[in-house]
């Protein structure tokens, strides 16, 4: 209620702070039985870590998680995991400046309003950094998807500030600091050293994919399998826009051409993204989402001080300079547990069903 | 948890399907003391009622609102507010084909694979009919939001089809059948009854605001205000896209400009949309959502029966040829909801909270 | 969250007062493809039913239900049941004392400092009127868990006031108006007739069980099973005490008696009441609920009126002298719909598991 | 969902087994501003610990609490509380026998049958342990309950085994290893000391208060304070049994003396045990509970194996020969958790009311 657990069947409680001990998260609702160790979750934590390449935050974590609970034998009992990574590379005095006056841009100015009083250092509760508890509970779900469904997540950079980024293929991604889809990131290269040089920041456009999801998840009136996506993508930090499937490009578009044909041998088209009526269909899942330019900028930028008096405002500590950058296996990891809860939400209570037509493929061979 | 509860402490439960005997909603957690009777409901349903232009679908409703419980002597008791919309033009013949067959881009499909069976009458459950009862809770949330926090929500069409459409005044948009801000709009219905006239259908973007919203509403992590505004967005019928604040846009905008500064006398500018790390700002609240063309269409498309086969799809019955139309008080009603919602959990938390700097105004002046 | 929906997958928002237009209640969460009527609900309705002998309360109530959503052709859809009774037979001028007054033992005190108003008709919200929508809740559960997994409901009076009433047989129970378990009640109509004449009213101890109840139900650490049943137990109105099994006897008992003892024919006893460590064992459930005297008696008590300064209360209407009389059919259905919620929270987390050890059975041939 | 979270706007997410290397709980919810380190939360912890006396388990536990985050210049901030607690003293080789067996009146049968496997070190999830950290989140409420409303929570032992202990006073309870309100406990501890010698076990029967608990807690109709608090009862470990007030009392009892006379000056009984209609009255929250004996005992029990083969189960390991005696602290922990998310919630729905009527005395002077 509070806002700080993540599902309902698989529930993730997140805690912690940038700049205290320790962040972590409690799983609550994973099946029973299940194979699970720390190796199954540190490679995904690896892909978001901070201090990978020059484009993003030099901050030193090395995000080891240890799993407190819910494992026994290596195999998951069905009651609470615990994982914690303790913070290590602090460095607080950073924030003594911001602590006077509030970021434009950044939720400084809201916690304050909020709580009366806000925990500075690194952004505290507000960090990014929180996301690193999601990619390990993340990570969690995608073993259990993948081993009882087949389901794949995946994610790349479509945008990075005013670049377009085409897709040439999955395989590239792994392969370069921006998780884009091509061979050749030199011109982002570039880019991003201008941009850090100037102190300045920028946005960038994240798209994730599951595939092999299987139909019938999701419920019809609010937690629509699409809305509870859009819910879990608006909540990425610095997420100002979701798109499912063809997105705003709908708006243009004629029902004669946006409502994707069903054949025996599969759907023709994609534009709904997966989801029809909110329950998804056996498409691929494709998401779009838009992140914001970092508010934690070198440049310096007029705001206002604790008093309300008239401030300028300049974000020392280390920052990305492009949040996007990392958003990628975040995305990825929001995606699986937004598609964990649904699966166990559906078979609760259509466990028993039996449609009388086997689903048709997700698209055309 | 099941997908027919909106919101936690405002929490609306809604029942009904478009061609059963009525729908409907509970409120439970409505404020004890206000005055409320049915006509604080209706003006919002008749605004959204089908059946008021020739843009819009045929099909005549009433959408007579009865409170059946939680009002005494004219005021909110605290418990439960039962309001019962009763069905009258309900025409189920007209869906015999539609029952044989999955309409292209409708839930038809979606829905037999997670129940096994399904009502295909005028889409059952899945009909945006059910947004009805939403509407009218909002207009209970709407009610008492104005009365306490002189918060105001507004919407207006954006886009129809391919026409952009400018914004020229909150005035007009009561004045004409497409929510439009503009005074003219005799090229949107020469659009429309082409589209009409071709058994087509197009898609349309909404905005909707909220203004006077006080800072601190929102919680940091999962249930943020954007997010939950996503959720609510993304979860009306046929919504593919949400923006909050510069959205999309904010792609390609440097750090140094998407960044709203803060001065004494008001935010500079309003790209965060009224919301920072989740939580409000007091600035307004600006969302954009894109709605795709209707499913439901007289042009013949190619998709398969129930029984796996090819087969040809014709859409009889009344429809709306742009259901983004009548999407702009749905939208308004949802954001209410959700403002509602997140106003009584902020002060469940934070009713004791002093900050110790007055808000700022939403804007310069 | 304010307290009118009872449980979590098979959840019954409950809406109404006492003298309202309507009372009912929405189903979210029933398995979808059962069939199901009115014809389904009515006799547990009837069973609790006001009006129906001499030594409940005279008020005339068909208490007929209707069916306004989530069937279709006959079978459930999955989608919800909204259950509507009307309310047929008020008399509010009755209450016009009992507004300017508080009832000692009654609601009303606590209602008002609660909300700062009341709707003293009947009792308005705090009514046990509002356990008849619970009963065709009730009702439905029933059915399906009947049909899917052999369970059945069962309850009886065990003490009238004074009196103990031993356990004789089932087949008593429907045969009397007290559901007591014993051939001959002419004692019971005796002792009611002498209260009633008195003006006063007396309590009621009433067992309620479950047979067939599969093992693996219930959450082990707060959502317990039983748990659960003590809340929804408690939370039936005038009710003061719960038991499970032994429940207040194993204070005095050893561990060398109390724990039951394991037999591949079966348990020996009975002591757990079908639950240990908040897991159902298979054993039936076993539960004892205390039910306090009704609190609006004609016999004028003690008190103090809405100014706050003395005054003496009679209340007139018409009320049961002993409401645990017709507790047993709500406490059944309150047992039925958390059994069932836990039979679907069961599976959503464990629908894999496949226990090395089949179930002993629940008790000795 | 899993049930591992209690309470909804003060959420205390339970995590950990027995004999893992750590337990602990993540507390969402607790209001800003409140000054909070360890030193508040450990004397609770101290009160419930293991191996202080002989009459207790005899594992050395130091239960040393540590703050992980939501706590910021020694003030809480709104956002997550985790508290951990390390395990140190486990000696998982003692459940070698039990791991192949089931304890009669254990949890060991049903959690296989529920999960498919099970931690038997200590009783895994199972184990009395995991109440520590619920005594530490309720250190957490607590605190705030008596500096925001001077609410107190107190409790003491009725009755151990066979032996009634009669209420002298508070002032006793903490200077006995019983929490027993009486001078003299040596006829308790030679009845401990033979059982203890006779392998076998006790139950006992507790009682746990609440004063200057405001008037207008609870929720109507389900989340009733009385239920809530019987929820929250009958899910620490062992309890069978759970009264209100008159509790099962009431049963024997008149409506003309059941219902506590309210005057200017007070209520005159306390009947009710503070609620009414499922909400406070302004009286002392009274309730009693029912603790069966221990099942993990010495002297040998018949049960079955994991084959379904008939065997005699010992359980060896280190036990509470009565868990009653350390179960005051985590009753009064859970009542005040059940309070402090009552507190909230009703300011959530109820912040503006003003009752036209100043709350009476909890009792006659």
């Amino acid at each position: 209620m509070s806002g700080n657990t993540f599902g309902t069947l698989f529930a993730v409680t997140n805690f912690g702070e940038s700049h205290g001990p320790a962040i972590g998260c409690v799983i609550d609702g994973c099946p029973p039985g299940m194979e699970l160790s720390e190796a199954d979750i540190q490679p995904d934590l690896d892909r978001r870590r901070p201090g990978t390449s020059r484009h993003v935050t030099q901050r030193q974590e090395e995000d080891k998680v240890e799993i407190l609970s819910g494992v026994y034998e290596g195999k998951t009992t069905g009651t609470p995991i615990c994982l914690l990574i303790r913070n290590t590379d602090q460095r607080s005095k950073d924030y003594a400046a911001v602590a006077q006056a509030f970021r434009p841009g950044h939720a400084d100015y809201a916690y304050l309003q909020k709580y009366g009083l806000r925990d500075p250092r690194g952004g505290g509760r507000s960090s990014a950094r929180l996301t690193a508890p999601m990619v390990a509970a993340g990570a969690v779900a995608r073993k259990w998807l993948h081993a009882r469904h087949g389901i794949q997540f995946r994610g790349c950079m479509q945008q990075l500030g005013e670049i377009a980024i085409p897709f040439e293929s999955w395989d590239h991604v792994p392969r370069n600091a921006f998780f884009a889809p091509i061979a050749d990131v030199s011109h982002l290269e570039t880019y991003m050293d201008a941009l850090r040089k100037a102190g300045d920041s920028c946005g960038a456009r994240i798209r994730v994919t599951a595939t092999n999801v299987p139909p019938g998840l999701g419920e019809p009136l609010y937690d629509k399998l699409d809305a509870d996506i859009a819910w879990a993508m608006m909540g990425i930090n610095a997420v100002k826009g979701v798109e499912i499937g063809a997105g705003f490009a709908s708006v243009g578009q004629r029902g004669t051409t946006h409502g994707d044909s069903l054949t025996p041998q599969g759907f023709a088209t994609n534009n709904a993204g997966g989801v029809l009526g909110g329950i998804s269909t056996g498409q691929d899942l494709e998401i779009s989402i838009a992140i914001k330019p970092t508010s934690s900028i070198l440049s310096p930028r007029d705001s206002i001080d604790v008093q309300g008096q008239p401030a300028q405002v300049v974000t020392k500590g280390r920052h990305d300079p492009c949040v996007g950058i990392r958003a990628t296996p975040i995305a990825e990891a929001m995606l699986a547990l937004v598609v964990m809860d649904h699966v166990l939400r559906h078979r609760a209570q259509n466990a028993d069903v039996q449609p009388p037509l086997q689903p048709i493929p997700a698209s055309l061979p």
